[in-house]
């Protein structure tokens, strides 16, 4: 048969390099989708003007969507199988994507270990982005719990990748960008990096039901094509008897709520952490907030934020409930400029 | 707390001037999504050779799609907590917008009323659309009805302005097409501005049935982030104890099923009057007719109707059922040409 | 009155042309649609990086996208009062349609028969595709069951078109690309022309539930107006009391899925034939298998195969099951490259 059921543990060796299919350019018609969507409205990929004027760099893709377009192309090698999406570490976008940019994806099987039960394992891959000059634009990390093809078979040793809790900035490409000509009016955040406190809480108030429809069109765009997301009709597509929202589309959701009160902090630089700590179904409504883990000035002119975004369902954010320990840094404009 | 809950009836003094958040560069991204989902599909917008051959004009984007944008980033201050969008006046399009231009806006406060019950008030804003070059592009008056942030506090003197009920045409700013090289076949109507009288009643026939997604995507596609469209969780969020379909959704879907007996009736010239008269929810139908309610001779290749164009729900349109009292100007060529 | 119901049976005389309305200048934002509504992300299409590199031939339009669009420019003056949408034959992709083409359709009536019943009538006509020069970029021949407006008129002389089973190859355009420079990783398939035999079956697996706004958004794209796809209200706008889903959505959705299976046919040269043997409804689950009728070789680098595209609804494809008898040629490069 020439159609493939995906991958299974057994498929996952050390070592073993995907050069996944899809190569896509990226183009207006993703970016407008992907602000209708859910996705966010950070002014730095709305207006290339603002762009331009705030940092001296017009026309990047926002992190976020190159994220999901990079992880799309990998499911039909990696996860077309997985029973779940474990987690993910050091995220690392190394350079911008523009508009007109093409991108693609190729992963590394760095760890593997099977699971006590003998009928799954966990995989961890390296992931990486290239464009369309082979340049690395992304690169991270994430562990998948996928099926064994032969419950019986031999189990290969444990290895476990050594994985750093928080990425070193210096590793992160974006800070070309200035921050000099900022707007904060525009932006729509009157709050610099100055005025956040390690520690502090931040609710984003607001909540977005998600319909079958909006994650589906989402999930597409993407090139993911987990059966999981898409396929109500058969019962074994998704362990929850139906259809799974793919954790892309919530970390989206989430951080476009994140703008009000983080209306600044556009540019992500990095994701050193991300769990997806329960499920989301259609007609359930995301809420989020923040908490500022850590600090760090970047330039004269630009700082970073170390933030946890907690998106939860179907209840408000106002006594911050924990779920999963998630983390990115993302450059925010200096008081000083 | 950094994250904003939205401007009540108190903030709204005479004067104040909104410089509003999220520039947009209009893409062909959104034109697209746009006519997708729901609305126009006049030739002078979908094609730029048929609107360059007929107007010597070519490339600019609906009118209509530029008000939801403008619109759109007023919300986060003007109407987050409005309790209900009472109307529009002096909606004037006073220069082309291209794909490729960037649009923000800014508000200022023209007038405000204290309601009888003590709890709400009504403010009365001026927005302007401008592009990247600070050219105005749209202006246009609305009102809304805001609560208070104390019910008790004292109420300002109320201010209501000067509002003419139809735009003087002398004002806008979209008359340099010739209208000379029209083309019936291409457009989808035969019938020029000599064919239309004064009175006459237009039944559009079809309905659209709107889902829950469409009006979502749409909604933020304007970077409309007012909750009221978006959590069906918070029964706060909408009187209605549901979603409520955004205002711009409904006169865009009837606008597209206008085609239909007036689709030489392309290019918008002003917005007259708007009420949204009634609730739109998902799972309900459009239908719309229309009315000509006065002609103007703009040149020897264009004139201009002015029509009120009526939306109903659930029902057809074959007794012309009245709700509201909405007009705008739109340019038509004549048959001299 | 200025609005149209459509056309009956009795307005289809042999000869008639229609030159229809809505130009359509098609866009990157259509492009994302398209693959995000469901329709193909076949690796010439998404990047013009890996179509320039593998056929020499760069920035075309998805053939399938091509149809849609052409078709949706139809509907108005052919099929707005179809019972019936019947078949497809003889289509013929001429040229290739870049990014920012502008497609129109005319469309000849070329046969009528009256039904015994006297109620109804079937209308072929030959649809041409045209580009912003005037060429034709794609032709293809439908049947249709359409009212007669007047039951007991006179019935036309029946004239039947002779239609041919398989469209011959030399007359479409497409073969300019060479194929020498094919990636079979980056299109995600190992298989050439030389791997599959005449009469092979192919399970593509998956399956994908369509929901009403999805549908909905995508027939809006092709700007196809006709009320059975969108009026959920009126009971006479379906004979199926719901929304119909619109044919063209399954054959992409149907083209989607078979990429797992047949990733390097990702060129679609003609449509010999296409039925739509039953009705989607949205909520249903689409599946998919496709079979090799046949096998040409075009040149040194590229063959093409004849295949037949099969969709289901709500099972499974293991056992092949067999509705219509529909059928394409699709180019594929040779393993000899």
């Amino acid at each position: 048969m020439k159609s493939s059921a995906g991958h299974f543990f057994e498929d996952f060796t050390l070592g073993r390099v995907f050069t996944h299919a899809g190569p896509l350019m990226v183009s207006s018609g993703d970016v407008s989708l992907y602000r209708a969507l859910g996705g966010g409205r950070h002014a730095l990929f709305t207006s290339d003007q603002f762009a331009d004027i705030a940092t001296g760099y017009a026309a990047t893709i926002d992190p976020l969507l190159v994220f999901h377009v990079v992880f799309g192309q990998t499911v039909e090698d990696i996860s077309l199988n997985a029973v779940a999406n474990l987690g993910y570490a050091e995220g690392q976008f190394s350079r911008p994507v523009r508009k007109g940019d093409t991108l693609r994806a190729v992963s590394e099987v760095i760890g593997h270990k099977e699971n006590s039960s003998g009928k799954t394992g966990i995989v961890y891959v390296r992931t990486t982005g290239l464009n369309q000059r082979d340049e690395e634009v992304l690169s991270y990390v994430r562990w998948v719990m996928v099926k064994k093809r032969d419950e019986g078979g031999l189990a290969p040793e444990p290895t476990l990748p050594a994985l750093r809790a928080v990425v070193d900035m210096g590793k992160t490409g974006m800070f070309a960008r200035t921050y000099k000509g900022w707007n904060n009016q525009l932006a729509g955040s009157q709050y610099r990096f100055e005025d956040y406190e390690i520690g502090e809480k931040i609710d984003h108030l607001n909540g977005v039901t998600v319909e079958e429809a909006e994650h589906q069109i989402a999930t597409r765009l993407y090139q993911n094509t987990a059966k999981v997301h898409f396929n109500a009709h058969d019962q074994a597509a998704s362990r929850f008897g139906r259809r799974l929202i793919y954790g892309g589309v919530v970390i989206s959701i989430a951080r476009g709520l994140s703008i009000n009160g983080l209306g600044n902090a556009g540019e992500i630089l990095a994701i050193n952490a991300g769990t997806h700590a329960g499920p989301l179904f259609a007609g359930e409504t995301v809420y989020a907030w923040s908490q500022v883990l850590d600090k760090a000035e970047l330039s004269e002119t630009a700082g970073a934020l170390r933030l946890r975004l907690v998106a939860v369902k179907d209840r408000s954010c106002e006594d911050f409930p924990l779920r999963g320990d998630d983390g990115y840094w993302a450059a925010i404009p200096r008081v000083s400029v």
